[in-house]
């Protein structure tokens, strides 16, 4: 079986393409005869032109969303790296499915359906209509002692993701929020993201939850020797992300190879989504083209993914949730880019003079 | 007549008050219940915090919210400050009104009520429900060779400004946006920014809408050359706004003092309508604790002001449009911080471990 899911991920990466140039010329032609001063909307003109070109020309007029919720448990906090206990990782998505966290609100406001998927948490759920039961693992292995996922379990996690986002293709969105909860998880990204920019643990580190001094130096000694004992040698996105990653960071990275292989826009959360996307990256560069970052997070790390992958936040507040609350935040200053493009008015249509030569 | 506004306008003025300390202290205690890691929500936290205190702790469910829209002319366009020609006021006045602009399309995503309210441009609208014929004098005067305004025609149109915050108040808006639309209007905010804060003209004066270097080189020397004539001498706020500002500023400078005096959150938009909050500020300083800053704008003397009121942008993407884009652009990030304020859960209502000592 096993074998299977790593052949229909074969698949999945070789139908993933970046859409032609000739989008972005007809997009930024159009926003120049539109009634503004050129350039003055500034980055939601990037945004709109992204979004069309992504969808080679065929834009929506109702933008159907969804945030996928990934929460899943990591071995890592045995050696006291959260401010948290792991259980709030359970409790945690007791409270989205009872609707009571950031991202429900956030969702509710914006008109973004929900779904949260359980690929690792460390603890049992009731069933719940918005729940995917999906567990691969009572959480991540202890990546101070072995690699965070077995083989089998890293292509599980994937090809949850790739399940994920066929669902939403056939559900009909056309943009996904990906996000997560996961006590113990910026650790593993700040390994990642280490591991993939070369970046030293201590610039890549945070406070995560709200870690004091002391507990700070410990979380960054933890993510030195991780990464020493992993990757003394380079190594590829695939194995980066096995021996560091999480059950939660290979669904989401499934999720982004699926969603881009659908011409389906991504918009990234924080930390720990980047990791993912950074993965997918890495995996099938093409994937860049789908993707949105949602936000600048608090964590160091985050600035050095987005720099990595060459990708300004639309936001910058300052946050640290994760839960897709950024990625889902952002979402409707990019709907409000979209909408100028389809909606505005041209020089032309409106009968206005233009700037002088 | 110009007497009874003049003494109205002073009530209104005595009227602002700011509101007790107590309400943040409340609306902090509130913020760290929820279950979310301490601070984890950043500048939201901060944004949510201001609304409830503003609104001394009676936060609507559903917010109301609208724009107003201030065009008017400028006679300093005579001396070639812009890359458009000043009909063009006139003619995305006409684009308001038929829902072809930035700002209708952002208002519409929104749900904002648009309110296009002519104080001042040169040329005639036909009359439309959309548009408040408010016409002091067909732009302002030439601030090279003379005051802006006359004393009379300050009053009138700061006048407009109380009597559209009080229309907003009787249709029962929360939050207001407060923007423009006028050609020559960047040269008078810089000219005013550096009046206020002592900063040289050089580095409050932008391109405005798309000036090339030469026609740059001759803005600055403007800007520079009305200081001189019109502020050898320190002077106040209203003084300020007179000499060198423009009928649509003077208009919004009154929104914003009787959206105070009725305590209604005020969105400022970028550089036009900062500058009209920095006066309103000026001359009543509790304006302030109702100001939200919507955007930076690429305009330089934005950043100036913003740093002058102390208050820090929502939203930073490189916009220099004007009309309220940037400050309704703003509102869902704004109403995001306020929801998740009201409907999140309490760690002790979802029972979930809270962080180790």
């Amino acid at each position: 079986m096993s074998t299977a899911l790593q052949q229909h991920l074969e698949e999945v990466i070789g139908q993933i393409v970046a859409p032609a140039d000739l989008y972005e010329a007809q997009a930024r032609t159009h926003l120049d005869a539109l009634t503004k001063p050129l350039g003055s909307l500034g980055r939601l003109e990037d945004l709109a032109a992204q979004w069309f070109t992504l969808r080679r020309g065929n834009v929506p007029d109702r933008i159907s969303k969804s945030v996928y919720v990934f929460p899943a448990d990591h071995g890592i906090t045995a050696e006291g790296v959260s401010a948290y206990p792991s259980e709030v990782t359970r409790q945690m998505v007791l409270n989205f499915l009872s609707g009571g966290a950031a991202i429900n609100v956030l969702a509710r406001l914006n008109h973004v359906d929900v779904h949260v998927v359980d690929v690792g948490v460390d603890g049992d759920l009731a069933g719940h209509a918005g729940l995917a039961q999906c567990k691969v693992r009572r959480g991540s292995r202890n990546m101070l002692q072995e690699a965070a996922m077995s083989e089998e379990e890293l292509t599980a996690a994937i090809s949850i993701g790739l399940t994920m986002a066929d669902a939403a293709f056939a559900k009909g969105d056309h943009l996904l929020a990906v996000g997560e909860m996961g006590i113990g998880n910026t650790t593993a990204a700040s390994v990642m993201t280490a591991a993939i920019t070369g970046t030293p643990a201590s610039l890549v580190t945070g406070r995560g939850t709200g870690l004091d001094s002391a507990a700070y130096d410990h979380k960054c000694r933890i993510v030195d020797t991780v990464l020493r004992r992993h990757f003394a040698q380079p190594t590829n996105p695939r194995e980066i992300l096995r021996c560091a990653g999480g059950l939660e960071i290979a669904a989401m990275t499934g999720m982004m190879l699926g969603a881009a292989r659908r011409q389906i826009a991504i918009v990234m959360d924080g930390f720990i989504s980047t990791a993912a996307a950074a993965i997918a990256c890495g995996i099938a560069p093409a994937v860049r083209s789908y993707l949105f970052a949602g936000h600048q997070s608090q964590e160091p790390g985050h600035r050095v993914l987005l720099a990595h992958l060459n990708l300004e936040p639309i936001l910058d507040l300052h946050m640290r949730l994760g839960e897709g609350s950024g990625a889902v935040l952002a979402m409707p200053v990019l709907e409000a880019a979209m909408r100028l493009y389809q909606e505005m008015a041209t020089f032309a249509s409106a009968g206005i003079s233009g700037a002088s030569a």
